[in-house]
């Protein structure tokens, strides 16, 4: 069955990896969700989180082959129970005087930080796992949406 | 003069658009410090939000190569005076009972989130501009750090 993996990767800062673990991807065909790449406590040492939407089997063969990758350190696969993930998303709102206050009400129940104002927009800044992230931008749907980023999704074992 | 520069690329969300884009830094030797994919308001349409240490002319070169990269759509350079930048850090710290309070307390003055707590480490969330997620990693050092994960910089123009 189809499900949604977290892959934790960690690889060594060096000139290429990016490519070759995208590459991986790219000759299997195999879908990747979302992608984030970031510094961990090691400067040397950058971890990717990649999601992707396959079956069992499949994610195992993606882990095995990711290790054979040169400068891939270590691969491993998170459960959704038994790790934290979280995501970031800015969102940029045109908000005319007469539908801010609505906006800002809103923003407040989802707790989404105000993070820039101006006479004709708003920009809120929201964190939390994919379903909260999905319904927040699913609400916001009703108002004029002018931007909108995210992050990929980064986890790590709770 | 060599700085960091942030990047914002639309693409299609197509098998193989990031491997392009990757394989356009490595075969260049462009170091890519962080990099985040995530949706965009268009479910067809993934933005990357590249930040690279180069200087004026090669960011100039980047942006033109990576414009004839197919399913990209868009590049746009994001001067930081003139953009809504953001991070989010998750950080896991071994905190036995006698340094549990006042990691607790440097978590209040960073405004940082605690999202797990267990009796032997707590887990952190932080956003914020990468300046001020260096900081508080910085003070967070004098206690023992498990796990540390940075999405990588997502954008937005003001």
């Amino acid at each position: 069955m189809e499900q949604k993996y977290i892959l934790s990767v960690l690889v060594r800062n060096q000139y290429g990896v990016l490519t070759r673990v995208a590459g991986l991807f790219a000759r299997r065909g195999y879908n990747i969700d979302s992608l984030s790449v970031g510094e961990t406590e090691d400067p040397a040492v950058s971890r990717m989180t990649v999601v992707s939407t396959c079956d069992a089997p499949t994610r195992d063969q993606m882990m095995q082959q990711l290790l054979k990758l040169h400068d891939v350190i270590s691969v491993s696969h998170l459960p959704r129970d038994a790790a934290v993930t979280r995501e970031l998303l800015l969102l940029k709102l045109l908000a005319p005087e007469d539908s801010r206050s609505s906006i800002l009400e809103a923003a407040g129940v989802f707790r989404a930080k105000v993070i820039d104002l101006s006479p004709s927009s708003i920009t809120l800044e929201l964190t939390g796992d994919s379903s909260k992230i999905d319904a927040f931008i699913t609400f916001m749907r009703q108002y004029s949406v002018a931007e909108l980023c995210r992050t990929g999704l980064t986890a790590m074992s709770r």
